[in-house]
This record gives structure tokens, C-alpha cells and sequence, in this order.
């Protein structure tokens, strides 16, 4: 296929990359629901890491993107579904979800996700 | 340009995917170097994170390769190196290193690093 012909070629857009240290304390919380807040720690255009943190009973509403994303349990307890699969996870537990799968989460004990992405979540960049 | 003329279509090769649910006592370490063991926590062919702890002392040698990396320090004290800068990092803290930059770290306070690359880190894999 020519590169003119793909049909995302006119879409690829570049967001460059992070800084390469980012020390925790030079970051701002953003708050993206209640009781959840985010901080972007790192990317370029093929992967981002999120820190989430979670007040107990916060909801990570279930929603899907075209991102093959890990989500590693850093700390507290989470119901979490992907696809029509709910379990539990706590520190140290870890999910794969693959492109276009529904997934959400219910924080049952106040914790921290750190979600890994690919490629980057443009939706998270601003403009 | 024809997929055919592609000098790396051949070397394409497809890992699948990890489990969706991944938890921490179903994966057993591999020690990696003195004072250093892993455990991978999921992966598609565009991503993957690895739960890398280290005792006080223990290294990771400079080394470089092709993948963008995130690590997001979970615990303990670090001198990270990324090219020719080295800055102490610890719990919270995270760093981004692009492709083929020399990177690594010493552990001055024992704990656990999340490494997350984008592909996957085709060398971890087995055969």
C-alpha cells in the first residue's frame, strides 16, 4: 500500500516526548471524577504512564479505547472488569486489557493504579 | 511502499498477549543479576510492564535498546543515569527514556521499580 493511500496517514500527529526525570513532587494532581485524580508521569507518541489515585468507592467508569493498555495495583483494593470479567485486585495484582475491551473499575479500598498505555492517550494531551 | 518491500516484514513476529488478569502470588520471580528479580505483569506485541525489585547495592547496568521506556519508582532510593545526566529518584518518581539512549541504575535504598516498554521487549520473551 502507498503511504498516501493509508487512510490514517493524514491523522498521525506527534505529541514529542516528556521530560526525562519527573520527580513526583513536580507534578500536579489533575481530579478527573470524584474521588479520582491523575497525574501523566512520562511518554512520547508509543506509551504513556499514568499515576491514578483513588478515594474508596471512586469509580473508574467502564469505557474502551483503541490503546492496548497494563494497569499495575500499586496500592488498595479494586473490583475490576474487563469485559464481562470481574475480579479482585490489590497490590502487587496487575490487568492486561487489550484494544476496544470494556473495562472499568470500583475502588473498594483507597489506593493508587499506575496505567501503562501504547500508544500514547492523545485524549489526555491537550491541544 | 509495497508491505513486500519492507526490509523488516520478515522479522515481524507476533507474542500474542498475557492472561487479563495477572496476580502477584501466580508469577514467580526470575532473578535477573545480583540483587535483581522480575516479574512480567502483562504485555501485548505494543507493550509490556515488568515489576523489577532490587536490594540496596544491586544495579542495573547501562544498557540501550530500541523500546521507549517508562519506570515509575514504587519504593526505595535510586541513581538513575539516562545519557549523561544521573539524579536520585524514589517512591513516586518516575523517568522517561527514548529509544537507544544509554540508561541505568544503582540502588541506594532497596525497592521496587515498574519498567514498561513499548514494543515488548522481545528479549524477555522465550522462544
Amino acid at each position: 500500500m502507498l503511504l498516501s493511500q493509508n487512510k490514517n496517514y493524514k491523522k498521525m500527529k506527534t505529541f514529542g516526548a516528556s521530560k526525562e526525570f519527573l520527580l513526583a513532587e513536580e507534578i500536579e494532581w489533575e481530579v478527573v471524577a470524584e474521588g479520582v485524580k491523575r497525574k501523566i508521569k512520562g511518554y512520547d507518541d508509543k506509551i504513556m504512564l499514568v499515576v491514578v489515585e483513588f478515594e474508596k468507592g471512586a469509580e473508574g467508569s467502564p469505557h474502551e479505547h483503541h490503546h492496548s493498555q497494563v494497569t499495575y495495583v500499586e496500592s488498595g483494593e479494586f473490583d475490576f472488569t474487563i469485559g464481562d470479567v470481574t475480579k479482585k485486585v490489590k497490590g502487587g495484582d496487575s490487568v492486561y486489557i487489550p484494544p476496544h475491551v470494556l473495562h472499568g473499575a470500583i475502588c473498594r479500598d483507597k489506593g493508587t493504579l499506575i496505567d501503562v498505555f501504547s500508544p500514547i492517550r492523545e485524549d489526555f494531551m491537550g491541544d
